[in-house]
C-alpha cells in the first residue's frame, strides 16, 4: 500500500477502473473554505474521457458527489469524501486480457506483487484512479488562490517532436482550453492534433511533455532536507501513470551550462528580493524563493496500442496480443488537469506545514 | 521540517556543515545484519571532500562512529546512530557572507523561511548533510545484497557535453573508481577531468548527469499508487542538493518514440517473465518487474563560483559578491556514492514494506 | 486533522452523523483475503442503533457497501472503500441546539477549533463515526484469525457498580451476545439492564468498563519504543468517544502490589516459554509474549441526558438546556464491538509491521 | 521499529542502556526559540540515576551535548541532535543474565522478536532510553511557555497505598522538588519514602501513580478523530517503561457516576467559556477546552527485585534467578520529569499541527 499523499493536506484515493466507483478522502482541508460541486466538476470535466476526438471514447459523466466534510457550503475541517460512480465500465472488453499481460502495462507486476489482480481495464493502475486526485486538487487550488493568490497553470509543452513556443507571460487558461491538445501555442496545437490522429489511425500512440508553473507562491515554502518542495513535486509527478521523468527549472538542459551562466543573480525590486533569471525554477535549497515555480513532466506514449504485440500469458506461454478496447492515443491533453492537481496538492500541503512550524 | 526519509527503513539526518558534527539515526534496520565500520567508512571515503584534485580541498577525515543499534557485530533491530565530527570547519571563510545571499544557494530561502540561518558554509543546505545518507546507504546496500543479491551501481554519465558511452554490461565498480571523474568510459573520463580543471581555472563550475542501475531486484517491489518505486526514487534524487531532474528508463527521450517502439515485449526465459527491451527501466505501474532498474539524475553546475556576481544583502541592498572559500567545481564525481545510497535506501524501504503487506 | 489510524494496515474514516453517509477506506489490507459483506454486516449489526431496548432508538439499517478493493470475493491489496448511507438522520431534532453548547459534548471545542461545526447530532464527534472502524475491524479480525488463529473477545465488565464476575476461560461470544448488556455473567447482565432502564427513566445515564482479551497472539508483536503494542492500544481506546481511561494487564490495581507479587514468573511448557501469572497482560516491553493480551477501557456516562442543564450559547450567554432527541442511556453494550474492532486494527497493523521488519 | 514520536514536533530517540551513548534528534522545533544547555540539563538532573537514597545508585552525570540545530543560542528550525555519553555502564553486572530472561522484563520478548538482544541492562528497553525524551521535553516545555504561557506540572500522586491529598491550586514545583518522593503533600512524602526504603530493604519494589496537569493550554488543541489530544497522551504514557494504565479527567472513577453528576456545566466568565467542574479533564471530543488538562499514569512495581525468582533460560530450561545489580525500588519519583516531558511533547506537537491547519 500507499494510497495516501501529503502530510498535512492528505488525500487517500480508492477505486478500480471497472469497479463500482472511484473516489477520494481529503483529510486536513482547512475549515471555512467555500467549496461547491461546480469547482470540482469543472476540473473533472477537463480530465474525463470522451471529451474530444483525440481522447478515449469511454463515456463517463464522472459526476462527483460530496458525501462529507462540507456544511452549508463551507469546509468543516473534517474529512471531505468525494465519490464518482463508474457508469460505462465495460469489463467485457477486457475479457480476452484476463490471462494475458499487456506489454508496458502493470498487469504482470500487479499479479506478481499481489498474487491477484482486477484484470478489467487495469484495475487500480488505470488513469481512472486520478479522478480522486483531480477532485482533491480542485479544492487545493481553491485554497491556494483564496489564501495566497497562488495560481497554477499546466499545458502541453510537447507531443512527440512538436513543441509549444510561447512564453509563460502569454499563456492563459483560455488559450490552453481553446483546443483539444491543451497547447497554448495554437499553431503547434494544430500540428499536435494532426499527429495524434495519425498515430491513432496507425493503431499507435504518442508521448510528450507537460509543463506547469505556479505564480504568487509565498516565499519560504518547502521542508528540507527530504521534503524539499521540488522533491515532493517530483514524487507527485512520478506517481502519475505513464510519467517517466521530471524537471524543475532548467532541468536536464541546465546541466550543459556553467555555474556563471546558470546562477540566478538576486536584485532588489520594490523592497522585495527577486532573481534576474529563473533557472532555479522558483526553488532554492528545496524552498520557494517567490519566483514562478516551473516544472516539466515526461509522459511516455500510451502503452495500449491497436497493433499486434509479443507477450506472455499467466500460464507462462509466449503469446501474441491483438489490441482492442477504448484508449487514448496520447495522454498528454488529459494529463494537464492532473498535473495541475498534483502541483496544487503539494503546494497546499506545504503551506500548511510551513505555517504550522513557523506560525507564519 | 522533514529530516526523515523512508517509512519502514527510516533515516533521520541531522547536523550543519560547520556545526559540531553531522549524523544519522536509522530506524527499522532488520535485526541480525552484520554491520561493521569498514563498510560504512568505505562509502564515506568515496563521498568525502579532498579526495581528488577535482573535488573541494576541505580536509575532513569523515570518520564515522556507530553509537547504538549494533551489538557484537550484528544489528539489533533498534535505532542505529552514526555520527561524524566536523574537524576542518572554517566558519571564518564564510564571515564575509554572513550578510550576503549567495546566488542560487539556499541562503535567502532559509532566512526567509526560518527568520534565522547558520550562515557558515550553507548550514543544513550544505552537501555535508549527505554524510548521514551515505552511512545509512552503506547499511541498506549490505542488507539488499545479503538478502536478495541486489546490487546498485552509479556512475557519471555526463559532465557538461562529455558523455560516457559504455554499456551497463561492461561497467564495473573498479572501472568507475579507477578515475577521479567516476566515469566508467575511460576516454570520456579523461576529457571530463580536463573540462573540470578548466572550469576551475576559470573560476567556474560544471553540471551533468549521474546514471544508476540496480540488478537482481526482486519482482513486485513498489507501493502504488503514491509510493510507486519510481516516485520514491524521484523524490530521493530531487532531495539531493543541486539535483534538478530525474528520469527512469527511457525518460524524456522516450517521449519522442511511439507506443509500438516504446513498449517492452514480454517473453518467457527459463520459466521467468522477462522483457526484450527495457524502456520501462525495470518498473511498470510503480512496481519492479525484475529487469534492471535504471535512473538518471541531473545536477546543475555548482552554485559556488570564484567570479564576481550580482546579489543582495540581508539589509536589502544590491551588492556584488566575490567568490571565496573551498568548493567543488563539479559535484558529479562525489554525487555518485550519494545517488547509490539514496537508491539503496528506497529499495530497502520498499522490500521491507512489501514483505510486510504480502508476507513474501 | 487526523482521520487515519495505523501505519501498515491503515484506515481513514469519514462522515458526519447527520451528513449523507459515513465510511472508511482501508489501505494495506493484505491481498488474497476472503472478504464478504456478511462478515462486515454482522459486526455493524452489533454496533448499530435501535438494536435493543437499552440503546438509542435512532433507526438505521447501517447497510454496508464495498466499493473497491475486493474482486471475486478476495482482497486485491488495493484500498477497500466501504460506505454506509445515513437514512434516519433527523437534523431537525438538533435545531434547538444549533446555538447552544451541550455540556461535556464536543460542540464547544469543535466550534472553538474550526470556527464552524455541523451542529446536527454532533457531526463528526458522534459515535456514528465508528461505523467505519467496525467495518474495517471486521476485516482485520478475519485476517488475524485466518493467518494466526488470533481471536479477540470484548465484553461489558462493569456498568456503574455492577460487575461481571466470570473468568475469561468461561466466556463465549454466545454468552456475551445472549443479553442486551453484552455481559457474559448472566446475573450481572440482568442487574445491568435494570440499572440502565432506571437511569433512562430518570433522564440520566451510566458509565462503565469494557474488558477485552486476545488469544493466540503471535509472540514478538509490538514496535518499541514508541509504538509499543500497549501504547497503540491505549491510543486506539482513548480515540473512542466517551473513553476516559485505559489499562493493560494488572493496570491501576497492580500498582498496589509489590514487585515480588506482581512479576510473572516464566516457565517452560511443551517447549514454549510461558508465564505462570499474567499481570503483564500479555505484553512485556511493548511486545507480545504469547499470553492473552488483556485490556480495559473506561467509558464515562453518556453526556446526553434528558434533564435540564446549565450551559452557554454561541453568543456568550448563560442559558438552560433541556435534553431532547434519541440517545443511549449507556454506551457500554454498543461499545463492545467497537473496542474489539480497534483491538483488531492495532494487532493487524502490528503483525504486518513485524513481518516487514523481521521477515517472519 | 518505531523510535519516533510526534508528527509535527517529532523526536527520534536512540541508544542502549549500556551502549556508548543515548540521544535524541528533534525535528520540527520552531525556529528562533532560545535554547540553552542549562534548561535541558536541569530536567536531565531530575531524571538521572543516583539522585537520591531511594533511586538506583548507578552513577551517571548524564551530561547533555547539543550537536546541531542551535545557532547563537536560538533554534534554527533544523534538527536538534542531543547526546549523552554512558559513563558508568557496567555490562559486567549483567553477565549472569546473558542467558536468563528476567521475569516481567523485556528480555524474552526482545529475543523472540528480533532473534538477538543487547542483554546488558535491558538494552533499549531500559528506562535509560527516556533521557532523549526528557531532553526533548525540556525544549517542548520552553516553547509552550514562551508561546502560550502553558505550564505542565507532574507529581507523585500515590506510591502503593500512600496517597497525596493536596489540591492542584496548592501544588508548586518547589513543593514537589523539596522531597525525594516528588510528592507535594509533605506528610505523604515522608510515608512514601519510608515505604520505599522498607521495600528496598526487603529486596522488593513498589508501584504507584503519577498525576500531571497543564494550565493555560490554548482552546482548540487536538486532532480528532484518531489523534485526539487524550489519545495521544495515552499513547505517550503507555510508551513509558513500566506504565500500565492511563486516565484523563475523572478516568475510571468517573464511570461510577451518572451523566447528571458527571457532565461539566458551561458558564461565561469574563467573556470566556468555562466549565464549573472539570470531570472532562480539560478535553472534550479530543480537543482542549481551556480548562486544566489532567491525567494520571499507573506504574507497576519495578520488575528488578533482589529476591530469588523462577524463570527460564535462553536454552529452554526452568531456572532460578537471583537478583543483582543497581536498580530503583520504585520508579515513581524519577518518572515525574519523564511524564512531564511526554506531556509537553504531545502538546507541542498539537499546537503546531493546529496552527498549521487553522492558521491560528
Amino acid at each position: 500500500m500507499s494510497n495516501s499523499f501529503g502530510k498535512a493536506f492528505r488525500i487517500t484515493t480508492w477505486g478500480e477502473s471497472h469497479g463500482d466507483a472511484v473516489g477520494v478522502v481529503i483529510d486536513g482541508c482547512p475549515p471555512g473554505l467555500p467549496i461547491n460541486l461546480e469547482d470540482i466538476q469543472r476540473e473533472l470535466d477537463r480530465r474525463r474521457p470522451g471529451q474530444s476526438e483525440i481522447s478515449t471514447q469511454r463515456k463517463e459523466g464522472d459526476k462527483a458527489e460530496i458525501l462529507s466534510g462540507v456544511f452549508e457550503g463551507l469546509s468543516l475541517g473534517t474529512p471531505i469524501s468525494i465519490s464518482v460512480w463508474n457508469t460505462d465500465a465495460k469489463g467485457k472488453d477486457y475479457e480476452h486480457m484476463k490471462s494475458v499481460y499487456r506489454p508496458s502495462h502493470a498487469d504482470y507486476t500487479y499479479q506478481a506483487k499481489y498474487g491477484i489482480r482486477n484484470w478489467k481495464g487495469g484495475g487500480r493502475a488505470s488513469a481512472r484512479e486520478t479522478i480522486g486526485r483531480v477532485a482533491a486538487g480542485a479544492i487545493a487550488k481553491k485554497f491556494l488562490l483564496a489564501e495566497y493568490g497562488t495560481e497554477i497553470v499546466a499545458f502541453v509543452k510537447r507531443i512527440s517532436h512538436i513543441e509549444s513556443n510561447i512564453g509563460h507571460e502569454e499563456i492563459t487558461l483560455e488559450g490552453i482550453e481553446s483546443n483539444m491538445a491543451r497547447c497554448p501555442d495554437q499553431d503547434a496545437a494544430v500540428a499536435m492534433i494532426e499527429a495524434v490522429k495519425t498515430a491513432r489511425k496507425n493503431g499507435d500512440s504518442l508521448g510528450g511533455v507537460v509543463e506547469a508553473f505556479a505564480t504568487n507562491v509565498p516565499v519560504g515554502i518547502g521542508e528540507p532536507v527530504f521534503d524539499k518542495l521540488d522533491a515532493d513535486l517530483a514524487k507527485a509527478m512520478l506517481s502519475l501513470p505513464a510519467c517517466k521523468g521530471f524537471e524543475v527549472g532548467s532541468g536536464f538542459d541546465g546541466t550543459y551550462s556553467t555555474g556563471s551562466q546558470h546562477n540566478d543573480p538576486f536584485y532588489m525590486s520594490e523592497g522585495t528580493v527577486r532573481t534576474k533569471t529563473n533557472n532555479s525554477g522558483g526553488i532554492q535549497g528545496g524552498i520557494s524563493n517567490g519566483e514562478s515555480i516551473i516544472l516539466r513532466a515526461a509522459f511516455k506514449p500510451t502503452a495500449t496500442i491497436m497493433s499486434s504485440q509479443d507477450t506472455v500469458d499467466v500460464f507462462g506461454n509466449d503469446v501474441e496480443l491483438q489490441g482492442r478496447g477504448r484508449h487514448d492515443p496520447c495522454v498528454l491533453p488529459r494529463a494537464v488537469p492532473i498535473v495541475e492537481s498534483m502541483f496544487a496538492l503539494v503546494l497546499c500541503d506545504h503551506v500548511i506545514r510551513h505555517r504550522g512550524q513557523t506560525g507564519k
